[in-house]
């Protein structure tokens, strides 16, 4: 009979919560042997879904005798230092995106996770949704023949409060990270410039931060395909996830979700429904296959299906997009990893 | 080189303006000689597209020694006894639908068109529509299997004046008698039996003079495929013409045409444009298709593909729909058919 | 605090399981009180939810002093049993669909239910799709207007082992009570006729016990309202469930659930995904917002959504359905329920 | 009663065959006078519709003492000589695209035009399509709000003959120049600067001569916008024409149209049609309302929809493109702007 893994869970915010509800309820292979939070308001969470073991220190997660793999969902400067900690207990690590918002703290995390032997997978829970997943799948089958252009449109319903935004580390690392992931997972191939062109055109006032809120983004990758993301902070209508690879042999999209599958037509014409309203609803069932991926992969040994390159790669394009932004040119992603690679 | 066949047209209302405007425009392989219509109004509208021959009656046209073929589009009630005529005189007929509204006048013209040796073909214009042709192309070619189901939804925008009406003939051959015909010619079987569910909705006056505006028509077809068409005369947000075909090997429907593709998504949520307005919008190629098709059939003595089989069956459906309606059961067909025999 | 109300669920087959880890996982306002199943197979799975109680006897569930709700997915014949006891210990209860095939038992669970001032639900769960529920909330709102013509197609993806057939009590009662429900719910108004055409066109040996597998019913409302019901039992591309509803102010339809939104474009066409395979993945959230229903109308003491007369019009509705298939003629609701009356 | 406005046609290939066929057919206030070929082949088109004068020598057209206004369908290096020509004889304009690939020539054509006090109207028949037309309308009734991102997908069936490729000007003069037009139309503002990122994906050979096949472009706006268009040569699957305009009140976008509504379902999945092949089927009415604007306009002393300094435009954008993908860099209009004006 099949064992389970079991794990710890670090940080119980928003994220946090899912991951852990996702474990206890839908994981059959694995059991949640203790969660940590700061805070003790979230302890109650945990109790009520049957983790007896609850603590304000990631550290006795990180540490307990019985853990085989954590789950860390702590805020992004603990990422790198939790993973470096595990692997040193050799512990499995699933982690949150981004694994850091620099590259030297990244490698240092690829590091120890190498060293030590364990597993580490990245949180891009968007490649597990059926939508993009079933994309992939057609480009990996060769039914879009050589990929030429990428497409993704990706919108959020509704900015954060200009107050998360400050310490968001800008649109690039908080937001069009998730799309930097996409655009490789899709193409299946590196990417080798950035260019960016952005402005603040919902809240103007971001901008004396240098953060922007709409940016329109263009990727060449090493097989010769061309990438554009489109991101905005706020669309009325509601969440917008899309793409489309368009290639030698065909055409793969794939549209945003709706609530129902509803026309209604009078007089003025028709009318369908809004989209599902965030990513919480949209990735619902993309969380869920996501964790149950790194699951399997530790219980199998297979490799971790979004590793510690995944995540320098799509922080490294962010980085290359803030320059690109700052200095209004192409910067080349050598510029980027070369630099990372001197420091 | 390919010759031209010389057509008369016979009256130039609504229908056969479109009928002229096609042979002139559209039909290098069709020369029109002659046009007829009582009011002499109308006869400008044949200047003006070239024609030189104009008159007030229809045996002009008929009797014509160059015409080969005639166009019909008179009122109703003169389409056998011109069909006739113009069989007599060894001329190829088109002629509008219905061919008639009794069995025994439609029979009359077969015999006349057969005796005779020329062509008929009925304007049963939809089958010549891209959407419902290619669904019947994927049912020739065996791509849906054993046809199962038919359903057919077939709504007008708005109804014509209650005067109008009165003498319509009623809903089942004014309106229904195109969905007939569909029914037909999609499922490639004759219709069995016959079993409608009715009412007066929209303007319950008409139930004074026995017609209707709402109904379910339940067709039986011999090869054992059950139809389903629903029909109204009024539909707010516009013409409503779809069909689809359910068999053992798969689906195969046409959805309703629009104006345009655009798509409008607000905080409302999202919005899409109106259906093409009606049938002269709707069917504006279909009308030119199946003209040109009539002038193919006669160049190249090929069958009609709408013949007067085709007519008689559609009207007898009709009939048998009416039948249905007033006794509240199942009507067969042989007891229409038979009774048609016997007078 | 919300109380949560201590329940009992009887039979852990497909839908029993489906309830249990529904009222576990997802009702935060519900406990579980004890589970029964007369194969002890099916304990296993009630333990590994946490229930800890679990027996064979059914009536240990109605009986436990602490349980204030049952929910019956046992075999249909003990679900009016099941229930009459259960309200006669003054215990509310959630059935599954149908309550019962005859008349005369739905009315006798309706009048112990009523006596004994508890709540009846039925697990008619498609009420409580999104696709199907904001349809209905169109209607509600006069958005529609007034009703004209319903349309629903319902096809399952393959039919059950004709072993299963022989007992399933026939279509109607077995997969078409699902329409008869959702047809009543969705024009808000009576069934005063049926008329059906059908037959068994996929296993035509099915004839012999007298059951078909394609039909065509056709329904008329008290309202004035028509609609169509086409079943097929076999529909090779899966599950299709949609439905239209037409009226004085427009249109509102439902389309089928797909996997995923994907559209594949090459040389060929367009090619898009499957239908969500079945019930259980189309009605998966249904499930669920249908239990959560009757905790809430319990909890809250508000009338039930779904009432013991909802299951007796839609077992009424299926054995007028039969005996018009028998009789090949329109059957009015008049003559079932007055029958059942006079018994 | 409403006069007729005489035009002569010079150039009778592919496009002026259309204009000729629309004036003659569908103009109702239009009539031709005279048209021009250098190959007498055309000539046989032109006497087929009726045209009584035909004529090798374009000056026969745009001299004639009847001729009010020219329709200029030569190749592109006539379109400046025979505007200015016409223009010096007081005659009306409509050209086809581009009106030049120099913007030196373009300004002697709109000088011409402007001291003569005649109408230009270049032939960006997209424009007129409705999908396009009815996005624009949203956007000019502020449904979108603030446009903030422009995103056009204008991908071709297939590529022209290299041969042709070599003197077509290269993609940004000869395919995109209406993508440029559209962005422009659609946002309402000017573009400020240029992106390229473009490659020669389907033919690598055309590098050689400094053409490309796949692009993507990035277009900066005046009121805050960022536009991005795709394109290709090559779409297997066919012509591919959509755009969407998002803003801070909303999104709408325009799909592209396939011959016909048709889906078919079978057990691998959904099957829909190919879109209408290529341009002259896509735009085969905005043709027709293209040129009908320009008649009106003329008849109507209105301004017109499309003058010289919208063809202008979209060659600077189109020589800014160039640039850019030479360069490697962004391109300010401004550079292409004044760099003409400095001649």
């Amino acid at each position: 009979m099949s064992r389970k893994l079991k794990t710890g869970v670090i940080g119980l915010g928003r994220i946090g919560q899912i991951h852990l509800s996702n474990l206890v309820h839908h994981m059959p292979n694995a059991e949640v042997i203790i969660a940590s939070d700061l805070s003790t308001e979230s302890h109650a969470f945990a109790h009520k879904l049957g983790v007896s073991q609850v603590t304000t220190d990631a550290y006795d997660v990180i540490n307990h005798p019985d853990v085989e793999a954590v789950v860390i969902c702590s805020p992004t400067p603990f990422h790198v230092p939790y993973t470096v900690a595990a692997a040193e207990q050799k512990k499995h690590v699933f982690c949150e995106k981004p694994l850091d918002v620099t590259i030297d703290a990244i490698q240092a995390a690829e590091k120890a996770v190498n060293e030590n032997g364990v597993k580490l997978m990245l949180g891009f829970n968007r490649r597990f949704d059926a939508n993009f997943s079933n994309v992939r799948h057609l480009v990996e089958a060769h039914k879009i023949g050589d990929p030429h252009i990428l497409r993704i449109t990706s919108r959020d319903p509704a900015p954060p409060p200009v107050e998360y935004l400050k310490v968001s580390g800008g649109i690039f690392l908080d937001m069009s990270i998730h799309d930097f992931d996409m655009a490789r997972y899709i193409v299946g191939s590196e990417v080798k410039e950035v260019f960016v062109k952005g402005d603040a055109l919902i809240h103007p006032e971001i901008k004396a931060f240098g953060d922007i809120d709409t940016a329109v983004i263009v990727l060449t990758f090493e097989n010769g395909a061309i990438g554009v993301i489109d991101n905005s902070r706020k669309a009325v209508y509601g969440y917008d996830q899309r793409l489309e690879i368009f290639g030698s042999k065909g055409m793969a999209k794939a549209e945003n979700n709706t609530t129902d599958t509803l026309i209604h037509f009078d007089s003025s014409g028709g009318h369908s429904s809004l989209p599902l309203h965030f990513f919480l609803e949209r990735y619902e069932t993309a969380y869920r296959v996501c964790l149950k991926s790194f699951i399997d992969c530790v219980l199998n040994d297979t490799p971790s299906p979004v590793d510690a390159h995944d995540g320098l790669m799509a922080t490294a394009i962010g980085i290359a997009a803030m320059k690109s932004l700052t200095e209004g040119r192409i910067v080349r992603m050598d510029e980027v990893l070369e630099l990372a690679q001197m420091s």
